[in-house]
């Protein structure tokens, strides 16, 4: 638990089990959700733990919090570049692979990004995931 | 302010003045922006008034929250899909026209958004600014 030596948190159970969690998830969880499902394990841990840990490991950069339209906050412990693809319905988030670009020569040609340096790009596509498709329908 | 009427909240002085700051606002101002601008007109008002004004609109779907990664929340009255240009230093937030397409074939070749219904693409470029970019060199 490299990361959380990091951040200069004490190791406690509670935050262990929290990193634990988070560790590999590709589910994007909520501090709710985390709770929820760390807290049977830990009955006197309070939400406000669950909330500060994250807090503290996205301050330093170690999750990343995901900036999906409305609604809860979401974890990611994958902090590389990377893009979302996020249903309406069921608020299910899935990886997208970095590979994904834009067409760059259309905003340089607009010439609306002149000057601007950039350093990454970030892409969410909303919409209905299959399931959902097919519930909707 | 039509806007307000259908939120359902009464019109009141302080009101009015947070969606006169809005209309047209192309700054994406945060909650704080927003009650540092009118409270010198409006002494007795509490941030909370702001706060809960800007959560009502949104979700009555009137005003977006901006979706930008970390810090404060920001919002935008254009509730139209349109894409934003970050700058990571000086937090200045520019509107990038609609008409940025992404390579929905490399998308589709991938096969990643197989079966997901697309609604609406949302694209955050982070970087720096001109002004920035000259002041980092």
């Amino acid at each position: 638990m490299e990361k959380l030596k990091k951040t200069g948190m004490k190791q406690t159970p509670q935050r262990l089990a929290i990193m634990h969690h988070l560790e590999g998830n590709k589910c994007h969880p909520s501090a709710e959700d985390i709770y929820k499902s760390i807290s049977p394990k830990f009955p006197s841990m309070s939400f406000a733990t669950v909330y500060n840990t994250l807090e503290n490991l996205k301050d330093h950069g170690l999750i990343k919090e995901l900036t999906i339209e409305s609604g809860k906050k979401r974890f990611d412990p994958d902090t590389s570049d990377h893009h979302h693809l996020i249903c309406v319905k069921c608020k299910k988030i899935v990886d997208l692979p970095q590979e994904i670009q834009l067409q760059q020569k259309a905003l340089t040609t607009a010439g609306v990004i002149k000057g601007f340096r950039i350093l990454s790009t970030q892409i969410n596509i909303y919409g209905l995931c299959p399931e959902c498709t097919k519930t909707s329908s």
